[in-house]
């Protein structure tokens, strides 16, 4: 009753294709993880440069100009892709197809990794972006952004339109604040002069401006470009003219996120804001723009939503990307399976569990996750337009020269990002996700070699010839006594004919005589065997009866049907059943030995 | 392998006679408890008297006389009980005997509580009397108290009289190392005059000297006499006559008590002993008569195991006590059966947890534990002598009049001692102690209600007829493709006579009509029956096509026989069988369905 009150009635097959996005719904769902990256972009830049110094601030410009250009070629490239790909063309399937199987859990591990990341990444800057605006809700920070984890999850398991819809009203309001944000902010600023920070003051250089520092800059910035690639493995979520309209979608979506960007990086360069440890870049924006009002709380509102549902979309991608390995042999099959709502129930619980995880890890901090993000996501941009390369190498097909060129760039700028994040941000945190990849892509390999020998074990024989098996079948009742849970066994197992019998371990002589007196009127005309038991051990005397039984007869299945009382309420259980579990743990591992369990059922 | 290893080969039923105890290991296994309590009994006397200056500290040896009185009742009046309950007299058999079930309930409740006290205790006092000797171990006091509690566990587990072998050497060697320090001591304080430590030096007075305060001595020194009811307990473990050699034995015990307890009080007043936090009084008496030489660690040597073994009396009383319970229904079935080696495995195993889980929440300090304990054993020496002034009223017999004053004498000396400990230590914990006898109480009389009810609903008609159920049975088949683990499940089914269905839910018609065709190769003639599934829901499909049988013949069970993989390691497991596991928590609450496993072994 609770799980259909939280995740709504089962969906018909035939409604599967109604599960298709407008264009409209599918750049609230696909587009807000990259969007809501503003959030935090040009924050983690100053956040590196300002250890400089203040005076190192400007270079905040050059290196947001650099990710945009980023997010250009980014988006020509993945048009390429989702034409390509029409089925969805997620670095997995361009890396498979393409370059092979090792390529593609390198680029399946770094995704997985990535997805858990957006979610812990995005749920953390969207708490801060709440605790900038009522700082007494700072120390809560964490158990506010395991509920918002936790609100997500349930409403992806409702179904993926009916969270489309619940979610693109907050995206294109969030949408709206900040864009008000940097139109009146950048409209603004051309009737002020620029604030020229006293660089003696408020900062004080801890590191030379390098080369390398610059470049680290660059690295987390880099963080804004994370999500670009959703939209290309949901293509089949698209209505029809699927590739047409995500090629549509995600031009927009490169729009939205690199004005914004741009925007914000402007302004903040232009009234020399400082990072604060208590409030984000944008909230100071804001708070300078509007003042502390409506309009202020709206942008910081409208923020937090934006950066929720940027959690949202990896709730969309992750299980997606789950499946398609599990159909493949490289996850548990369970993980390929349709839930009720006809979405990907494991994958989504499986997601938001390790999203929780890292939260609670890393305290809800976002500056402290931030090291390990990004790192996946250029992996597999990179592997996806090499992919590229090689398939317009191979295939060849109209245009073929311009395209290999688009994706050449494209496979160029992202290798070499993904080297400059890689070796700046190494110490603090990628090698663990270099490790955990290590991890996932043995994990993977362990699964799919263990799925081939279980497949080999279990496959029949070409030549049709039958696996000889046991053709006779004894079955045997356990008795230590009579009641209306017995006979119900009793006359469970009558209830097909063949050989019965009953065993009774004799452990007291008058209590023998009884049970005997006892079963002539009740045993159905079942033959009573009485077991000696020198060692007084009832298990030990009837496992002994039952291995003679296997022993002297190799053509036979011995049957143990087994009286079980199952009480009302399930604590009652340790009050039952104690030497049933005995017995049924002694036989499981024995070849021909098969269990039955009949229940009695108390009612109080 | 590792079980048997630790615990010995199991012991026929014709062994179990000789399993009896000679006096002398008999006192060694039973009077640890009490006599091990004069390690601590003296030092906390003192350890109460210090709040109101070392001046009062005189009062020791009037509070001491006090408790010898005790000890003196205590054994007149146990050897009468011993007589008259020669299959064992526990307070509980005493008080549900004579007084009826509820006080009965009481004193159960007390002694377990109690049992599990003199477990944590004991080895609490041990591990002191071992970091007395050798200060740097006092900071692991917590661990090597869980280590000496899951020793004594294991040796217990190996059964009874080995353990009493075991053990009896190091009792001797205690209760010799005991006497030589209590001997040469009191004749050398003949030679010396006694200390009179300067009041205004080492004590100050925290409290006055007030008639409560002397209370609470006499209630904490009460510490010294838990244990002496044993013997009483454990009558049927001795040797032919059991009474006449418990009786015997039980004055071996309280003389070696008295004298020992009396000894070291009179010692630490004639040499103003003052308790220290990191050294127990024995051990200063030792080092003060000996130095500390070979003799002093031989006396601490002997204390530490003597508690240890201390311990272990608890180890053989209160499983007994728990099989007691368990015949009457108070306490779960399981309770009641032998272990392997003739011993109550069970209760040794939940003694022993309860024991660690005290120390760890106490973190092996024995004057915080002292609070709580004394109470129970006190609660329930009252029952048992309440419980014999009773019976000597009602049943009478030859001497009654006389045997009437001494349990009269018991049961009034250990009431106002109950009365005393528990308000004078009622806010230190011993409010603790009524709590968990009220809830114990409560959890008894539900165990025993509910056994009520089970039997009242299993209980076979008295006028034999037999109730109605089912007899005819479908076995149903549910396959999702065909290998050998599904034509082991079919060839089972086929073992014995009667409808088969296989059943198949038809989710894509391609693949429907491949399993159509293997099944006529392989199904064996049975009827393969695709069901559709308008929700995709395999586990919905299959739950609809049982629930109509079911409803459609209300005379038939349904049999369901569910292939299943059984992996060669466990963690495989998380790789298959989730259907089935579906399948079968769905059904196993369905009064008619039967399910069956039929598992099919991988070896690799």
């Amino acid at each position: 009753m609770l799980k259909r009150w939280l995740v709504g009635d089962p969906l018909k097959t035939k409604q599967a294709r109604h599960e298709r996005l407008s264009k409209t719904i599918a750049l609230a769902i696909f587009s807000s993880n990259a969007i809501s990256s503003v959030a935090y972009g040009t924050e983690e830049i100053l956040l590196v440069l300002v250890l400089a110094g203040t005076a190192a601030m400007a270079w905040s410009i050059p290196v947001s100009l650099a990710i945009l250009f980023l997010v250009l070629v980014l988006t020509i490239s993945y048009r390429q892709i989702i034409y390509e790909y029409p089925e969805g063309g997620g670095a997995y399937v361009v890396a498979k197809t393409n370059l092979g199987d090792q390529p593609a859990l390198v680029a399946a591990a770094a995704l997985m990794i990535d997805y858990v990341l957006t979610v812990a990444v995005s749920v953390a800057a969207g708490v801060a972006a709440i605790t900038s605006a009522v700082p007494s809700l700072f120390v809560h920070r964490e158990a506010l952004g395991l509920v918002a984890i936790l609100f997500i999850m349930v409403m992806n398991l409702r179904g993926v339109r009916e969270s489309g819809k619940f979610f693109a009203v907050p995206t294109y309001f969030a949408i709206a604040a900040l864009g008000l944000l940097v139109i009146v902010g950048t409209l603004k600023s051309f009737s002020t002069s620029p604030v020229a920070l006293p660089s003696t003051v408020t900062g004080k250089a801890l590191e030379d401006l390098t080369l390398f520092l610059i470049l680290r800059s660059f690295a987390v910035g880099c963080s804004a470009v994370t999500g670009m690639e959703v939209i290309s493995n949901g293509v089949k979520a698209f209505r029809h003219p699927e590739s047409k309209n995500a090629a549509t979608t995600i031009i927009w979506m490169s729009l939205i996120l690199g004005s914004l960007f741009m925007g914000i990086s402007w302004m903040a360069y232009h009234h020399g804001i400082v990072p604060k440890a208590d409030e984000t870049v944008v909230s100071q924006l804001a708070r300078q723009t509007f003042g502390s009002g409506t309009i202020y709380y709206a942008v910081q509102i409208g923020t937090m939503m934006l950066l929720i549902l940027a959690a949202n979309s990896a709730f969309a991608g992750f299980p997606q990307l789950a499946s398609i390995l599990a159909r493949d042999g490289f996850m548990p099959h369970q993980m390929a399976t349709f839930g009720d709502r006809l979405v990907f129930s494991n994958g989504i619980i499986i997601l938001g569990f390790f999203a929780c995880l890292l939260l609670v890890i890393f305290k809800g901090d976002t500056h402290a996750l931030i090291p390990l993000y990004a790192i996946g996501v250029f992996v597999s941009f990179t592997l996806s337009q090499s992919g590229m390369v090689k398939r317009w190498l191979v295939k060849k097909g109209p245009h073929w020269r311009k395209k290999l060129i688009v994706n050449g760039i494209g496979a160029v700028t992202t290798g070499i990002a993904t080297i400059i994040i890689a070796s700046t941000k190494f110490l603090q945190g990628a090698w663990i996700v270099f490790l955990l990849v290590a991890i996932l892509i043995f994990m993977f390999q362990g699964i799919r070699s263990h799925y081939k020998a279980v497949a080999e074990q279990i496959a029949l024989d070409r030549r049709g010839s039958r696996p000889p098996l046991p053709r006779r079948n004894i079955v045997i009742i356990p008795i230590s006594g009579l009641n209306r849970a017995v006979v119900r066994a009793v006359d469970f197992a009558r209830s097909r004919p063949g050989e019965i019998r009953a065993v009774y371990v004799d452990l007291d002589p008058e209590e023998s005589a009884k049970v005997k007196i006892q079963w002539a009127q009740w045993g159905g005309g079942i033959n009573l065997i009485a077991l000696p038991s020198p060692y007084r051990s009832v298990l030990g005397s009837l496992l002994e009866y039952i291995e003679e039984i296997l022993d002297k007869e190799p053509d036979i299945w011995v049957t143990v049907v087994i009286p079980e009382i199952l009480p009302a309420r399930w604590w009652q259980n340790i009050l039952h059943n104690q030497r049933a579990f005995m017995l049924k743990a002694a036989l499981l591992f024995k070849e021909r030995v098969i269990l039955i369990d009949v229940p009695f059922h108390l009612t109080r």
